[in-house]
Protein backbone atom coordinates (compact mmCIF):
# COMPACT_ATOMS: atom_id res chain seq x y z
CA UNK A 1 0.00 0.00 0.00
CA UNK A 2 0.82 3.99 -0.84
CA UNK A 3 1.34 6.99 1.29
CA UNK A 4 -2.20 8.43 0.75
CA UNK A 5 -4.47 8.72 3.44
CA UNK A 6 -6.79 5.54 3.02
CA UNK A 7 -3.65 3.40 2.87
CA UNK A 8 -2.14 5.23 6.27
CA UNK A 9 -5.34 5.03 8.05
CA UNK A 10 -5.28 1.25 7.41
CA UNK A 11 -1.47 0.54 7.97
CA UNK A 12 -2.16 2.11 11.48
CA UNK A 13 -4.92 0.24 12.11
CA UNK A 14 -3.19 -2.93 11.69
CA UNK A 15 -0.30 -1.46 13.47
CA UNK A 16 -2.60 -0.75 16.43
CA UNK A 17 -3.89 -4.64 15.89
CA UNK A 18 -0.57 -6.30 15.84
CA UNK A 19 0.60 -4.66 18.91
CA UNK A 20 -2.42 -5.96 20.87
CA UNK A 21 -2.54 -9.22 19.81
CA UNK A 22 1.40 -9.67 21.01
CA UNK A 23 0.17 -8.38 24.40
CA UNK A 24 -3.05 -11.10 24.43
CA UNK A 25 -0.50 -13.97 23.41
CA UNK A 26 1.99 -12.69 25.92
CA UNK A 27 4.42 -12.34 23.20
CA UNK A 28 5.70 -9.32 25.53
CA UNK A 29 9.44 -9.86 23.87
CA UNK A 30 8.33 -8.43 20.70
CA UNK A 31 6.99 -5.48 22.68
CA UNK A 32 9.93 -2.72 22.01
CA UNK A 33 10.13 -4.04 18.54
CA UNK A 34 6.85 -1.99 17.98
CA UNK A 35 9.37 1.24 18.99
CA UNK A 36 11.65 3.20 17.45
CA UNK A 37 15.25 2.71 18.50
CA UNK A 38 14.83 5.85 21.02
CA UNK A 39 11.24 5.24 21.19
CA UNK A 40 9.04 6.50 24.48
CA UNK A 41 6.20 4.43 26.15
CA UNK A 42 4.46 5.98 28.73
CA UNK A 43 1.36 4.99 31.33
CA UNK A 44 -0.17 7.78 32.71
CA UNK A 45 -3.74 9.40 34.10
CA UNK A 46 -6.19 11.18 32.71
CA UNK A 47 -6.42 13.09 35.96
CA UNK A 48 -2.96 13.30 35.48
CA UNK A 49 -2.55 14.58 32.16
CA UNK A 50 -5.80 16.51 32.65
CA UNK A 51 -3.62 18.71 35.48
CA UNK A 52 -0.39 18.74 32.98
CA UNK A 53 1.31 17.11 35.58
CA UNK A 54 4.14 14.73 34.14
CA UNK A 55 3.82 12.07 36.91
CA UNK A 56 3.93 8.36 35.15
CA UNK A 57 2.80 5.54 36.21
CA UNK A 58 4.88 3.42 33.73
CA UNK A 59 7.99 5.46 31.96
CA UNK A 60 10.30 3.46 29.16
CA UNK A 61 12.48 5.60 26.97
CA UNK A 62 14.50 3.24 24.05
CA UNK A 63 13.84 -0.22 22.73
CA UNK A 64 17.16 -1.27 25.64
CA UNK A 65 14.54 0.28 28.49
CA UNK A 66 11.86 -1.69 27.13
CA UNK A 67 13.80 -5.22 26.88
CA UNK A 68 15.42 -4.40 30.69
CA UNK A 69 11.24 -4.24 31.39
CA UNK A 70 10.67 -7.25 30.02
CA UNK A 71 13.17 -9.42 30.88
CA UNK A 72 12.62 -8.18 34.48
CA UNK A 73 9.14 -9.21 34.36
CA UNK A 74 10.06 -12.81 32.88
CA UNK A 75 12.85 -13.16 35.34
CA UNK A 76 10.29 -11.92 38.42
CA UNK A 77 8.37 -15.25 37.67
CA UNK A 78 5.14 -14.03 39.09
CA UNK A 79 2.72 -16.30 38.64
CA UNK A 80 0.32 -14.56 36.27
CA UNK A 81 -2.53 -17.08 34.89
CA UNK A 82 -4.92 -14.44 34.06
CA UNK A 83 -4.91 -13.13 30.51
CA UNK A 84 -5.76 -9.64 28.67
CA UNK A 85 -7.79 -8.58 25.40
CA UNK A 86 -7.12 -6.00 24.43
CA UNK A 87 -10.09 -3.75 22.35
CA UNK A 88 -9.12 -0.89 19.96
CA UNK A 89 -11.40 2.05 18.40
CA UNK A 90 -12.57 5.38 17.49
CA UNK A 91 -8.80 5.97 15.81
CA UNK A 92 -8.18 9.23 14.60
CA UNK A 93 -5.01 10.48 12.69
CA UNK A 94 -3.15 14.02 12.34
CA UNK A 95 -0.75 14.74 10.45
CA UNK A 96 2.10 16.20 12.10
CA UNK A 97 4.51 16.34 9.00
CA UNK A 98 5.36 13.96 6.07
CA UNK A 99 6.85 12.03 7.99
CA UNK A 100 5.35 11.61 11.67
CA UNK A 101 1.29 11.03 12.04
CA UNK A 102 -0.71 11.87 15.40
CA UNK A 103 -2.85 8.83 16.41
CA UNK A 104 -5.17 8.88 18.94
CA UNK A 105 -7.77 5.68 19.63
CA UNK A 106 -9.96 4.32 22.95
CA UNK A 107 -8.98 1.09 24.36
CA UNK A 108 -10.21 -1.35 26.86
CA UNK A 109 -8.58 -4.28 28.18
CA UNK A 110 -10.38 -7.24 29.94
CA UNK A 111 -8.81 -9.00 31.89
CA UNK A 112 -9.29 -12.61 32.59
CA UNK A 113 -8.76 -14.36 35.65
CA UNK A 114 -7.86 -18.14 36.14
CA UNK A 115 -11.14 -18.85 36.92
CA UNK A 116 -12.90 -17.78 34.47
CA UNK A 117 -13.86 -14.30 35.42
CA UNK A 118 -13.91 -10.77 33.27
CA UNK A 119 -13.45 -7.79 34.44
CA UNK A 120 -12.72 -4.38 32.77
CA UNK A 121 -9.27 -3.91 33.44
CA UNK A 122 -8.35 -0.33 31.96
CA UNK A 123 -10.27 1.88 29.38
CA UNK A 124 -8.51 5.07 28.16
CA UNK A 125 -6.78 6.55 25.37
CA UNK A 126 -3.51 5.78 23.11
CA UNK A 127 -1.88 9.00 21.94
CA UNK A 128 0.55 8.19 19.93
CA UNK A 129 3.41 9.44 17.42
CA UNK A 130 3.79 7.08 14.67
CA UNK A 131 6.86 6.99 12.15
CA UNK A 132 5.04 6.62 8.76
CA UNK A 133 7.80 5.11 6.65
CA UNK A 134 8.83 2.77 9.71
CA UNK A 135 5.51 1.74 10.82
CA UNK A 136 6.93 2.04 14.38
CA UNK A 137 5.92 4.29 17.44
CA UNK A 138 8.27 7.33 18.33
CA UNK A 139 6.10 7.88 21.27
CA UNK A 140 3.04 6.00 22.71
CA UNK A 141 0.85 7.61 25.55
CA UNK A 142 -1.31 5.48 27.38
CA UNK A 143 -3.94 7.28 29.12
CA UNK A 144 -5.72 5.71 31.63
CA UNK A 145 -9.20 6.73 32.95
CA UNK A 146 -8.75 5.22 35.75
CA UNK A 147 -6.42 6.48 39.07
CA UNK A 148 -6.49 2.32 40.08
CA UNK A 149 -3.43 0.20 39.26
CA UNK A 150 -2.68 -2.68 40.61
CA UNK A 151 -0.99 -5.09 38.54
CA UNK A 152 -1.11 -2.24 35.86
CA UNK A 153 2.94 -1.95 36.94
CA UNK A 154 3.54 -5.20 35.66
CA UNK A 155 2.76 -5.75 32.33
CA UNK A 156 2.72 -3.04 28.91
CA UNK A 157 -0.47 -1.98 28.14
CA UNK B 1 -10.66 11.74 0.20
CA UNK B 2 -13.36 11.49 -2.58
CA UNK B 3 -16.97 9.82 -2.20
CA UNK B 4 -16.39 6.58 -3.66
CA UNK B 5 -17.60 3.50 -1.17
CA UNK B 6 -13.82 2.98 0.40
CA UNK B 7 -13.35 7.16 0.74
CA UNK B 8 -16.87 6.98 2.53
CA UNK B 9 -16.70 4.14 4.63
CA UNK B 10 -13.28 5.67 6.07
CA UNK B 11 -15.16 8.84 6.88
CA UNK B 12 -18.08 7.59 8.47
CA UNK B 13 -15.38 5.62 10.70
CA UNK B 14 -13.82 9.21 11.11
CA UNK B 15 -17.24 10.79 12.02
CA UNK B 16 -17.85 8.22 14.73
CA UNK B 17 -14.65 8.50 16.06
CA UNK B 18 -14.49 12.42 16.42
CA UNK B 19 -18.04 11.93 17.97
CA UNK B 20 -16.59 9.67 20.51
CA UNK B 21 -13.69 11.30 21.57
CA UNK B 22 -15.75 14.50 22.16
CA UNK B 23 -18.10 12.60 24.38
CA UNK B 24 -15.20 11.16 26.28
CA UNK B 25 -13.40 14.45 26.80
CA UNK B 26 -16.36 15.90 28.15
CA UNK B 27 -16.12 18.98 25.18
CA UNK B 28 -20.10 18.85 25.25
CA UNK B 29 -20.51 21.66 23.58
CA UNK B 30 -19.15 20.65 20.27
CA UNK B 31 -21.77 17.97 20.70
CA UNK B 32 -24.24 19.55 18.40
CA UNK B 33 -22.04 20.35 15.90
CA UNK B 34 -22.05 16.83 14.81
CA UNK B 35 -25.87 17.12 13.69
CA UNK B 36 -27.17 18.86 10.67
CA UNK B 37 -29.29 22.41 11.73
CA UNK B 38 -32.26 20.62 12.09
CA UNK B 39 -30.95 17.39 12.85
CA UNK B 40 -32.95 15.17 15.15
CA UNK B 41 -31.33 12.30 18.34
CA UNK B 42 -33.02 9.88 19.71
CA UNK B 43 -32.24 7.45 22.69
CA UNK B 44 -34.80 4.96 22.61
CA UNK B 45 -34.18 0.94 23.95
CA UNK B 46 -34.31 -2.12 21.66
CA UNK B 47 -37.62 -3.30 23.45
CA UNK B 48 -39.62 -0.10 22.38
CA UNK B 49 -38.21 -0.06 19.38
CA UNK B 50 -38.96 -3.89 18.57
CA UNK B 51 -42.49 -3.19 19.77
CA UNK B 52 -42.53 0.04 17.54
CA UNK B 53 -42.73 2.23 20.21
CA UNK B 54 -42.21 6.06 19.52
CA UNK B 55 -41.02 6.44 23.54
CA UNK B 56 -37.76 8.00 23.84
CA UNK B 57 -35.78 8.42 26.70
CA UNK B 58 -34.21 11.59 25.00
CA UNK B 59 -35.47 13.63 22.15
CA UNK B 60 -33.31 16.33 20.53
CA UNK B 61 -34.69 17.88 17.53
CA UNK B 62 -32.20 20.73 15.97
CA UNK B 63 -29.18 22.08 17.12
CA UNK B 64 -30.61 25.10 19.55
CA UNK B 65 -32.36 22.22 21.24
CA UNK B 66 -29.48 20.08 21.93
CA UNK B 67 -27.37 23.46 22.15
CA UNK B 68 -30.23 24.11 25.42
CA UNK B 69 -29.87 20.35 26.52
CA UNK B 70 -25.95 20.80 27.09
CA UNK B 71 -26.20 24.36 28.74
CA UNK B 72 -29.26 23.00 31.05
CA UNK B 73 -26.53 19.72 32.23
CA UNK B 74 -23.63 22.62 32.42
CA UNK B 75 -26.15 24.87 34.70
CA UNK B 76 -27.59 22.02 36.56
CA UNK B 77 -23.85 22.00 37.90
CA UNK B 78 -24.46 18.75 38.74
CA UNK B 79 -20.68 16.91 40.46
CA UNK B 80 -20.19 14.57 37.57
CA UNK B 81 -16.92 12.94 38.42
CA UNK B 82 -17.44 9.77 36.14
CA UNK B 83 -15.84 9.57 32.71
CA UNK B 84 -16.87 8.10 30.13
CA UNK B 85 -15.35 5.41 27.18
CA UNK B 86 -17.23 4.85 23.64
CA UNK B 87 -16.58 1.85 22.02
CA UNK B 88 -17.51 1.46 18.54
CA UNK B 89 -17.58 -1.88 16.58
CA UNK B 90 -19.25 -3.37 13.30
CA UNK B 91 -19.84 -0.26 11.22
CA UNK B 92 -22.35 -0.50 8.26
CA UNK B 93 -22.98 1.04 5.35
CA UNK B 94 -26.69 1.43 3.46
CA UNK B 95 -26.65 3.77 0.65
CA UNK B 96 -30.11 5.80 0.83
CA UNK B 97 -29.38 7.89 -2.52
CA UNK B 98 -26.52 10.13 -3.86
CA UNK B 99 -26.37 12.46 -1.20
CA UNK B 100 -27.18 10.28 2.66
CA UNK B 101 -25.88 7.41 3.41
CA UNK B 102 -27.07 5.28 6.57
CA UNK B 103 -25.31 3.98 9.10
CA UNK B 104 -25.74 1.31 11.70
CA UNK B 105 -22.80 0.31 14.35
CA UNK B 106 -22.36 -1.09 17.99
CA UNK B 107 -21.23 0.62 20.30
CA UNK B 108 -20.43 -0.09 24.30
CA UNK B 109 -19.86 2.37 27.06
CA UNK B 110 -18.15 2.37 29.84
CA UNK B 111 -18.06 4.17 32.79
CA UNK B 112 -14.87 4.76 35.49
CA UNK B 113 -16.46 6.36 38.49
CA UNK B 114 -14.19 8.57 40.50
CA UNK B 115 -13.06 6.38 42.87
CA UNK B 116 -11.79 3.78 39.78
CA UNK B 117 -14.56 1.18 39.35
CA UNK B 118 -15.25 0.85 35.16
CA UNK B 119 -18.60 -0.81 34.61
CA UNK B 120 -20.32 -1.28 31.32
CA UNK B 121 -22.78 1.82 30.99
CA UNK B 122 -24.77 1.34 28.04
CA UNK B 123 -24.53 -1.10 24.81
CA UNK B 124 -26.16 -1.12 21.82
CA UNK B 125 -26.75 0.31 18.52
CA UNK B 126 -26.64 3.73 16.56
CA UNK B 127 -28.63 3.81 13.65
CA UNK B 128 -27.50 6.71 11.59
CA UNK B 129 -28.63 9.19 8.70
CA UNK B 130 -25.70 10.91 7.23
CA UNK B 131 -25.66 13.86 5.13
CA UNK B 132 -22.73 12.91 2.78
CA UNK B 133 -21.27 15.90 1.70
CA UNK B 134 -21.31 17.85 5.36
CA UNK B 135 -20.57 14.41 6.77
CA UNK B 136 -22.66 15.52 9.44
CA UNK B 137 -25.55 13.31 11.22
CA UNK B 138 -29.34 14.28 9.79
CA UNK B 139 -30.54 11.43 12.42
CA UNK B 140 -28.58 9.55 15.24
CA UNK B 141 -31.06 6.93 17.06
CA UNK B 142 -29.21 5.73 20.00
CA UNK B 143 -31.17 1.87 20.64
CA UNK B 144 -29.62 0.68 23.81
CA UNK B 145 -29.57 -2.93 24.96
CA UNK B 146 -31.07 -2.38 28.42
CA UNK B 147 -33.78 -0.18 29.80
CA UNK B 148 -31.99 0.58 32.89
CA UNK B 149 -31.27 4.31 32.44
CA UNK B 150 -30.30 6.43 35.62
CA UNK B 151 -27.90 8.66 35.07
CA UNK B 152 -27.99 8.40 31.69
CA UNK B 153 -30.90 10.76 31.27
CA UNK B 154 -27.97 13.14 31.83
CA UNK B 155 -25.87 13.47 28.90
CA UNK B 156 -25.60 12.24 25.55
CA UNK B 157 -24.66 9.27 24.27
CA UNK C 1 -15.03 -3.17 -5.34
CA UNK C 2 -12.22 -4.87 -5.97
CA UNK C 3 -9.52 -7.47 -4.74
CA UNK C 4 -6.67 -5.19 -3.45
CA UNK C 5 -5.33 -5.04 -0.40
CA UNK C 6 -7.55 -2.47 0.91
CA UNK C 7 -10.82 -3.45 -0.38
CA UNK C 8 -10.16 -7.01 0.96
CA UNK C 9 -9.83 -5.66 4.21
CA UNK C 10 -13.00 -3.20 3.82
CA UNK C 11 -14.72 -6.37 2.62
CA UNK C 12 -13.71 -8.13 5.57
CA UNK C 13 -14.46 -5.87 8.29
CA UNK C 14 -18.14 -5.41 6.88
CA UNK C 15 -18.46 -9.53 6.71
CA UNK C 16 -17.42 -9.50 10.20
CA UNK C 17 -19.52 -6.42 11.08
CA UNK C 18 -22.88 -8.25 8.85
CA UNK C 19 -22.16 -11.39 10.97
CA UNK C 20 -22.03 -9.42 14.33
CA UNK C 21 -25.63 -7.55 13.66
CA UNK C 22 -27.00 -10.82 12.50
CA UNK C 23 -26.43 -12.76 15.66
CA UNK C 24 -27.30 -9.67 18.17
CA UNK C 25 -31.08 -9.07 16.08
CA UNK C 26 -31.33 -12.85 17.05
CA UNK C 27 -31.61 -13.60 13.36
CA UNK C 28 -30.05 -17.08 13.99
CA UNK C 29 -31.60 -18.34 11.33
CA UNK C 30 -28.93 -16.36 8.81
CA UNK C 31 -26.25 -17.58 10.82
CA UNK C 32 -24.92 -20.76 8.30
CA UNK C 33 -25.27 -17.97 4.99
CA UNK C 34 -22.04 -16.54 6.22
CA UNK C 35 -20.19 -20.06 6.07
CA UNK C 36 -19.47 -21.88 2.69
CA UNK C 37 -22.09 -25.07 2.12
CA UNK C 38 -19.01 -27.38 3.69
CA UNK C 39 -18.20 -24.57 6.14
CA UNK C 40 -16.65 -25.49 9.57
CA UNK C 41 -17.59 -23.76 12.60
CA UNK C 42 -15.85 -23.90 16.26
CA UNK C 43 -15.84 -22.63 19.54
CA UNK C 44 -12.63 -23.73 21.78
CA UNK C 45 -11.28 -22.10 24.88
CA UNK C 46 -7.14 -20.47 24.69
CA UNK C 47 -6.38 -23.18 27.50
CA UNK C 48 -6.89 -25.88 24.82
CA UNK C 49 -5.82 -23.96 21.76
CA UNK C 50 -2.59 -23.76 23.64
CA UNK C 51 -1.97 -27.56 24.68
CA UNK C 52 -3.09 -28.20 20.86
CA UNK C 53 -5.99 -30.38 22.41
CA UNK C 54 -8.53 -30.61 19.28
CA UNK C 55 -11.73 -30.48 21.91
CA UNK C 56 -14.43 -28.00 20.76
CA UNK C 57 -16.92 -26.37 23.22
CA UNK C 58 -19.13 -26.37 19.94
CA UNK C 59 -18.48 -28.05 16.38
CA UNK C 60 -20.37 -27.91 13.46
CA UNK C 61 -19.32 -28.78 10.02
CA UNK C 62 -21.64 -27.37 6.56
CA UNK C 63 -24.49 -25.53 6.60
CA UNK C 64 -26.59 -27.94 6.97
CA UNK C 65 -25.44 -29.05 10.36
CA UNK C 66 -25.76 -25.24 11.34
CA UNK C 67 -29.19 -25.28 10.55
CA UNK C 68 -30.22 -28.39 12.20
CA UNK C 69 -28.12 -26.19 15.63
CA UNK C 70 -30.34 -23.32 15.02
CA UNK C 71 -33.97 -25.16 14.84
CA UNK C 72 -32.73 -27.44 17.95
CA UNK C 73 -32.20 -24.04 19.40
CA UNK C 74 -35.71 -22.53 18.11
CA UNK C 75 -37.75 -26.08 18.99
CA UNK C 76 -35.78 -26.09 22.73
CA UNK C 77 -38.30 -22.89 23.18
CA UNK C 78 -35.76 -21.80 25.88
CA UNK C 79 -37.07 -18.62 27.27
CA UNK C 80 -33.98 -16.50 26.79
CA UNK C 81 -34.78 -12.62 27.91
CA UNK C 82 -31.10 -11.84 27.22
CA UNK C 83 -29.79 -9.76 24.74
CA UNK C 84 -26.20 -9.99 23.33
CA UNK C 85 -23.74 -7.37 21.54
CA UNK C 86 -20.64 -7.83 19.74
CA UNK C 87 -17.39 -5.69 20.09
CA UNK C 88 -14.65 -6.34 17.00
CA UNK C 89 -11.71 -4.94 17.24
CA UNK C 90 -7.90 -5.77 15.97
CA UNK C 91 -8.62 -6.98 12.59
CA UNK C 92 -5.48 -8.72 11.15
CA UNK C 93 -5.53 -10.56 7.29
CA UNK C 94 -2.89 -12.90 6.13
CA UNK C 95 -2.93 -13.71 2.60
CA UNK C 96 -3.18 -17.88 2.24
CA UNK C 97 -3.51 -17.97 -1.62
CA UNK C 98 -5.25 -15.93 -4.41
CA UNK C 99 -8.70 -17.39 -3.06
CA UNK C 100 -8.22 -17.48 0.51
CA UNK C 101 -7.87 -15.18 3.08
CA UNK C 102 -6.84 -15.85 6.93
CA UNK C 103 -8.46 -13.19 9.49
CA UNK C 104 -7.91 -12.73 12.86
CA UNK C 105 -9.77 -10.55 14.59
CA UNK C 106 -10.11 -9.63 18.64
CA UNK C 107 -13.95 -10.05 19.96
CA UNK C 108 -16.02 -9.16 23.24
CA UNK C 109 -19.43 -9.91 23.62
CA UNK C 110 -21.44 -8.34 26.48
CA UNK C 111 -24.78 -9.91 27.87
CA UNK C 112 -27.59 -7.56 28.68
CA UNK C 113 -30.13 -9.53 30.98
CA UNK C 114 -33.53 -8.51 31.54
CA UNK C 115 -33.40 -6.74 34.51
CA UNK C 116 -30.91 -4.66 32.91
CA UNK C 117 -27.61 -5.71 34.03
CA UNK C 118 -24.98 -6.36 31.66
CA UNK C 119 -21.73 -8.43 32.12
CA UNK C 120 -18.79 -9.39 30.04
CA UNK C 121 -19.67 -12.67 28.74
CA UNK C 122 -16.96 -14.02 26.46
CA UNK C 123 -14.02 -12.75 25.22
CA UNK C 124 -11.75 -13.95 22.83
CA UNK C 125 -10.04 -14.21 19.04
CA UNK C 126 -11.83 -14.94 15.61
CA UNK C 127 -9.43 -17.06 13.65
CA UNK C 128 -10.69 -17.77 10.40
CA UNK C 129 -10.51 -18.76 6.66
CA UNK C 130 -12.36 -16.49 4.55
CA UNK C 131 -13.03 -17.47 0.46
CA UNK C 132 -12.42 -14.17 -0.69
CA UNK C 133 -15.20 -14.13 -4.06
CA UNK C 134 -17.84 -15.50 -1.76
CA UNK C 135 -16.93 -13.39 1.28
CA UNK C 136 -17.77 -16.44 2.91
CA UNK C 137 -15.95 -18.50 5.83
CA UNK C 138 -14.70 -21.07 4.69
CA UNK C 139 -13.54 -21.96 8.69
CA UNK C 140 -14.15 -20.08 11.80
CA UNK C 141 -12.36 -20.71 14.84
CA UNK C 142 -13.79 -18.99 18.18
CA UNK C 143 -11.12 -19.03 20.82
CA UNK C 144 -12.15 -18.22 24.21
CA UNK C 145 -10.53 -16.89 26.64
CA UNK C 146 -12.24 -18.36 29.57
CA UNK C 147 -12.86 -21.43 30.71
CA UNK C 148 -16.56 -21.00 31.56
CA UNK C 149 -19.19 -21.60 29.53
CA UNK C 150 -22.76 -21.84 31.00
CA UNK C 151 -25.45 -20.64 27.96
CA UNK C 152 -22.41 -20.09 25.82
CA UNK C 153 -23.37 -23.51 24.71
CA UNK C 154 -26.58 -22.33 23.67
CA UNK C 155 -25.86 -19.80 20.79
CA UNK C 156 -23.20 -19.41 18.32
CA UNK C 157 -20.95 -16.66 19.07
Amino acid sequence: MGTDPISLQLAIARLHARYAHALDADRLEEWPQFFTENGRYRITTAENEGRGLPLAVLYAEGRAMMRDRIQSLRHANIYEPQRYRHMISAVLLEPVDTSVVRSIANFVVVRIMQGGEATLFASGRYVDRVLIREMQYEERVVICDSRRFDTLLAIPL
